[in-house]
C-alpha cells in the first residue's frame, strides 16, 4: 500500500493537518470535505479521495470529526512520536530554525547543535551548547538522533551530509542552496528559499511592461 | 514561447545557476553538459535539452562557457535587475531572512520591514526601522516595491497577503505554514519548512523497524 502514496499526497495530508489545527483552535468539532478543501486549496473530491484511501474517516452528510481525523493523519505522517533532531550550522538560518516553534509543535525536537566555526563552538543556542563536528557521530549515536538539519553555507553542505550518513542518521532536511547526494536508504528533503524567490522573479520578469514580446529570452550565439 | 516553460524547468535553471556560481568560484571557464548535470542532479541530456530550448549556448565538444551561460540564465530568471522587497514579520524567521546573504547576492534587496506587534515597531532590523502596517501601502508605492515576503504566524498570513495585493505588489513569497489565496495576477510562492519535515517523517515512519506490515495506516471507523 505504501508504495502507491505519492509525495504530493503526503503534502496534501500535511496541508489538511494545518487546516485541522486551525479548526481545532476555532473550536470546530466537525468539518465537511468542502470546508477542508477550501482551507487547503484543493477540491472537495480530492479531499474525499485522499482520506478514503486511508480508511473511512467521514460519515456521509455529517463530514469528518476534527480531532480523530487529526490523530489519524498525524499517525500516517509519522507524527505520533517525537523525533530527535540535530542541527548543523548555528548561523542566522540555523538560529532561526532552532527557535521556530512550529517544529517543536509538530514533534521535532532539536536536541543537539553543531558548527565547524571555532568561534561558535562552546556558545549557546537556547539551552544547548554548540558542539564541534568532531563530537557529531558519538553524540548522534548516544542520543539516538534520527534526523539532521543542514543550515550551513552551500559549500560545506555535502560534506556535512556525508558525516550525517556515516553517523547513521535516517533523514536529512537541507536548507543550504545546493543539491545534495545521499544513499537511497537516507531520506532527503530540501527547503530551497532561493529557488522559490527565483521562480517568483521569473514569473514577474515574464510580465515586465518594458519587456518586448519575441525577445523574452535573449538568445546566445 | 513563455507559456511552455514549466515551473520545473525554471527550478532546474535555478539549480544550474547555483552550479555555475560554484564553478566560477573554482575558477572554471568551461563546463560540459555532463559536469553541469552531475552538480545539478539531472541527466546530461536534460541539461542539453533545457539549454538548447533557450538558444545555443554550447559548442559541440567544447561545452558551455561558464560566465556567459550564467549571464543568460540570470536574464531568463529575471535576475538581471535588482528587486525591491518588503518583509512583513520581524520575528525569528523574518530576522533570519533579513540577514540571509544569499537573497541579496541573487538580487533581492529587502528595503522595508513591517510588523503588527506594537513592541517591535520602531525597533531596528539591520539599518531599517520596523514600520507599522498602517504605513505599508504608502511606503510600497513610494519605493516601487514589487515583492513581499510574509514571515508572520500562520493565522495572520492571509490578511497580510490581502494588504500586499491592495498595495500593488506583484509577487509574494510566503514563509507562513498556511495556504494563501491571491488573485491570479499576483505571483505566489511558498517556502514550507514544516511540510518538508513532515514529508521526511512520513518517509522515516514507513521504514520503522517496529511498524508491522499490513498496519501501516491505522484505519478509522
Amino acid at each position: 500500500m505504501m508504495d502507491h502514496i505519492s509525495d504530493s499526497t503526503v503534502r496534501r495530508l500535511s496541508n489538511y493537518l494545518r487546516a485541522l489545527d486551525e479548526l481545532e483552535r476555532g473550536r470546530e468539532d466537525m468539518v465537511s470535505s468542502k470546508g477542508l478543501a477550501a482551507r487547503s486549496g484543493v477540491t472537495p473530491a480530492q479531499v474525499r479521495k485522499d482520506l478514503s484511501y486511508f480508511g473511512s474517516f467521514g460519515r456521509r452528510g455529517l463530514g469528518y470529526s476534527v480531532a480523530p481525523l487529526k490523530t489519524e493523519i498525524r499517525g500516517i505522517l509519522g507524527l505520533n512520536k517525537r523525533w530527535q533532531v540535530t542541527l548543523v550550522g548555528a548561523g542566522n538560518i540555523g538560529a532561526a530554525l532552532f527557535s521556530y516553534k512550529e517544529f517543536a509543535r509538530q514533534g521535532f525536537d532539536i536536541v543537539a547543535v553543531f558548527d565547524s566555526a571555532a568561534d561558535r563552538i562552546g556558545e549557546k543556542l537556547g539551552d544547548l551548547v554548540i558542539g564541534p563536528m568532531a563530537d557529531f557521530e558519538r553524540v548522534c549515536k548516544e542520543r539516538g538522533i534520527e534526523i539532521g538539519v543542514i543550515a550551513t553555507p552551500a559549500q560545506h553542505a555535502q560534506e556535512i551530509a556525508d558525516v550525517m550518513v556515516r553517523a547513521g542518521l535516517r533523514g536529512i532536511l537541507n536548507f543550504a542552496p545546493r543539491k545534495l547526494f545521499v544513499p537511497v536508504t537516507v531520506a532527503l528533503r530540501m527547503v530551497n528559499m532561493v529557488i522559490e524567490l527565483e521562480s517568483l522573479s521569473f514569473a514577474l520578469a515574464q510580465n515586465e511592461p518594458g519587456r518586448r514580446a519575441g525577445r523574452r529570452f535573449p538568445l546566445g550565439d
